[in-house]
């Protein structure tokens, strides 16, 4: 059971089941999130909901729900650990759904079209304008019903989605005015780790960020051999400054930081070879890896595992949702108003089963 | 209990909590609710979340509730039979918000952004621009899950409103061929009545639609001499054709046919004075009053049976949601998802409770 220590500061993050973890996942936020599960009450979201927003097909759909398997075995294999983490799927937490139509009433159109990313998403998913539904621009504040569901005070996100949780702090503060004070201010934590460039399985693929849909990804579930390959793609590429070079960022995520500075000085000054510096960086991921690789292995020995993860951290975080919900219908006058009526049809039925009482 | 017989028609109407119910509501939609109840299986729901969609700040959220009750009344007080109509509070069903946020993933923005009646509800609640919030937007929406909640096949609803039934039917069309046709396609019934003119109770209130923001509504509530003296205030309009008259309108909604032809024709050739006629509207809105005065008076001396029937009402509209909520996630399959990660970790816990079992 995971400590929900209201001294600890409540942190959530999140994943679109949309693909299998690869090596940017695990510089730019996994390693993180294992940090910090120890310090923190966290919250990890399989957010199968927000991937309906762009790719609501039945096919979409069973796709999606293969990646959520393949997903929290990442997890797991990275290290996030069922007992200090709540661990849950989206879909299956009612009380987000309500949270997030109450939220939508009190959020203003305007604030949600200004949104940049809702363009890129669009444009990620190549939706034509007349395919863009209400759902994805109604995403953000899905966001914030996670965020705000969970109370969390931290969201660590990529920097292209601080805005998102702007807003669902906006929505906080909206809600808490309005209404009662009862939303911690969720503030984002902005990775500070560049993001990592993909491998070369692909022409240019070390010229971008490493991502799934572009194919030039190391995923944590690569064999030992495939990731070799991959790693062994990366190359001096001519017109890019030393530090710029794609390899460079590979040092600088893998290698302990005193090592790294001196062999990517090395690299620039041509002290240290390609080659070289290849073989330590392979070396340093697969040190990694490793450990990785043993524990996915150990939850594929016991498949089961990963919806029992799955469904414990779904029933804890339905609690979370619906305690949460609970403040808010009260706050808003929501709860209010039926319970009197509750009250009021149970005491007439009550009068009506005493015989020798007042007439009904 | 209402008779959910699977061959009746279902219908489903609703009213905002805004204020009490007065005689446009009883000649353009009550007098029909009451008559179907008996060969439809009925839905009327209180749309206390639409009304958040254009004031949701505490106050005004205290003053519709007290609305709530009030409308309750004016229903029961009208002939609407509990035992045979489903009669419920729409934010007291959880289901309704489910289905709301999953029927966004299927709706295009554009398609709401050009509902010409969201602007003027926009513009009625004199909401600036950027006082329009996604719940606004989103109300469409939202009253589509009303309807595909309870499967109505029928939606009676004013001219104006036509637009939303036929989204609802886009809907479930789209809903159906995409994953499973589990819906009747809705089909809206418009008011043939054409609309009841208000009274003379303000300047002009008689070339109005009766209404409560107008300040020019006969209230189903109103006493006796109220409803006199309202009614009084009736007059020849100068410029208008005979059967244009808003007298000519009141003697059509409230005469019996037969009576009401030759009532307008006399009145229009000088045979009948205003006076006359006058006195024949009043004594018809009377007869018609009476008895909804009488079950009115019986409502107000057991006022925990609006609270009962409201509650009752409500916890068989939340069944028929959860039911219908329930196939709406197996048809996109995230019921199917859920329900076989729930077995595998079931599965796998009975295995560690079974001593001479199989490893866990």
């Amino acid at each position: 059971m995971p400590d929900t220590d209201e001294r600890r500061p409540r942190v959530l993050t999140g994943d679109r089941p949309t693909g299998p973890l690869h090596l940017g996942h695990l510089v730019g936020s996994l390693r993180a999130r294992v940090a910090m599960q120890d310090e923190h009450t966290s919250f990890v979201l399989i957010a199968d909901l927000h991937a309906l927003a762009t790719r609501s097909d039945r096919d979409s759909i069973e796709r999606m729900h293969e990646h959520v398997r393949s997903i929290v075995a990442d997890l797991l294999a990275a290290g996030i650990d069922p007992d200090e983490t709540t661990l849950y799927l989206q879909s299956a937490v009612p009380a987000v759904y309500d949270l997030a139509v109450l939220l939508q009433m009190i959020t203003p159109r305007r604030r949600l079209e200004r949104l940049p990313s809702l363009a890129v998403m669009a444009r990620d998913a190549r939706l034509a304008d007349d395919e863009v539904t209400m759902g994805l621009l109604g995403y953000p504040v899905l966001q914030a019903a996670d965020i705000l569901m969970a109370r969390a005070e931290l969201v660590p996100v990529g920097a292209d989605n601080v805005e998102r949780v702007e807003l669902a702090r906006t929505l906080a503060e909206t809600f808490n005015e309005r209404y009662e004070p009862i939303f911690p201010l969720p503030a984002p934590r902005v990775a500070t780790v560049p993001a990592l460039p993909g491998v070369e399985t692909v022409p240019g693929g070390m010229r971008r960020k490493m991502s799934k849909s572009l194919g030039n990804a190391v995923y944590l579930s690569d064999p030992p051999d495939v990731v070799r390959d991959k790693l062994r793609t990366l190359c001096r590429l001519d017109g890019l400054a030393p530090d710029d070079q794609p390899l460079a960022a590979f040092v600088h995520a893998f290698l302990p930081s005193d090592e790294a500075d001196e062999t990517a000085r090395a690299f620039a000054e041509g002290r240290l070879s390609e080659a070289a510096v290849l073989d330590r960086v392979v070396e340093a991921v697969e040190a990694e890896l490793a450990p990785i690789r043993e524990r996915r292995a150990a939850v594929e020995q016991d498949p089961d595992r990963i919806d029992e993860v799955l469904v414990d951290g779904t029933i804890r975080a339905r609690d979370v949702a619906y305690a949460t919900l609970e403040d808010v219908r009260r706050a808003m006058g929501l709860a209010t108003f039926w319970d009197q009526a509750v009250e009021a049809a149970h005491a007439r039925s009550r009068r009506r089963k005493t015989p020798f009482g007042p007439p009904s």
